[in-house]
């Protein structure tokens, strides 16, 4: 199973010698977790943050706001949640590019691949940066550098500076890495956005094909010989 | 005045032999449409398109539902004009590049100022791009594509296609419209978007300086003698 595909939240591991009713109340404490999770989201994406309550949640899946409150102490906690695991999930699909060596292929491979990841995660991509929310408080559990994508492409494009591979107005490692992620967020963006649907002489393109011809012109543009 | 930031709708235009008193009231209907429209954009950008209702706004604004009703039949009568009014004046915008002669230059500026537009209408352009509505009726008044920004931009680059300025690569006027489009999207997306305040480890550069950037770099990449 491919890693972006894989439950949002792993069951939480249970000792060895745990009883089989034990191992049976924490495999269905994982489905509850994992299901109001996926109820959140799609409520917060579809109605907002402010319209989005644990009662009505709660209606909608079809369990007593108790029982959501045992799995999470809030709305916030809810959020933060569902935010970590999908950035952690586009963060693990941009980390398997670091197999690449080549600095400047591993850059045409994330951009493609954050194409692809919006494409295939098109409710996820929506909520992580569509819906408006309030920012995670001082003591929620924060993704770690670790583990995000922008931290990938970041080491990506240093590594191409300093084997001198990009031209002198590329020497900025923020402004280099704001430009190749704007270029397939926008991407993705605009194909998950249905604004064009108003506009039919708008044909888009298969956004895959242009993600790749997008990044291969970018590194044309930047690369000293390209 | 710069045309973008014109009131969003014009009052009707009265015959001039019109009494002042109704001059008057056709300056207080118009003023009246206005708010209502603000009022509606806030509401459907921060609560969504299902949340937002006539009765609704009506209170939020301190005016009867029947007030609001007089001036649009419905939801999505409000949703459709505030749409046509918000891509107009997008597309007025990046008109004004037509009085570049050079297309590559004219590409350039259209980029640029579609970045300028984002950040000076941030509630525009969310609710143009980042809020999920559904798309208007056969009946509903749609906008002209001679009021289109994209329309504009396909022209710079069909320009540019047949003075022969773009590699072998960039024939296919969509797909080099939809690269220019996305990397100015996306950057504007981002800046709009709060997703980077959980990551304090990405130094947001100034998005014009960015954009500037992002434009040359995909020219560079493009053209056949940069």
């Amino acid at each position: 199973m491919s890693p972006v595909r894989r439950p949002l939240r792993a069951p939480r591991r249970v000792e060895s010698g745990a009883s089989p009713s034990r191992l049976r109340r924490d495999r269905e404490k994982a489905a509850t977790r994992a299901l109001i999770l996926e109820a959140a989201r799609e409520m917060f994406t579809r109605e907002g943050y402010a319209e989005t309550s644990m009662r009505r949640l709660a209606d909608t899946i079809g369990y007593t706001a108790t029982t959501i409150y045992h799995h999470f102490k809030d709305k916030d906690a809810l959020l933060n949640e569902l935010c970590l695991n999908d950035f952690r999930a586009l963060g693990e699909a941009l980390r398997h590019m670091e197999q690449v060596p080549d600095p400047v292929a591993r850059i045409r491979a994330m951009g493609v691949n954050y194409v692809r990841f919006a494409l295939e995660h098109p409710q996820q991509f929506r909520f992580m940066f569509m819906v408006e929310r309030p920012v995670p408080g001082p003591n929620d559990v924060k993704i770690d550098p670790a583990e995000d994508g922008y931290v990938f492409l970041k080491t990506a494009v240093t590594e191409a500076i300093s084997a001198g591979l990009l031209k002198e107005g590329y020497q900025d490692v923020e402004s280099v890495s704001q430009i190749l992620w704007g270029m397939v967020h926008g991407i993705a963006t605009i194909h998950l956005s249905k604004g064009h649907d108003e506009h039919p002489w708008i044909e888009l393109r298969d956004p895959m094909a242009t993600a790749r011809l997008a990044c291969d012109t970018l590194m044309q543009g930047m690369l000293r010989n390209p």
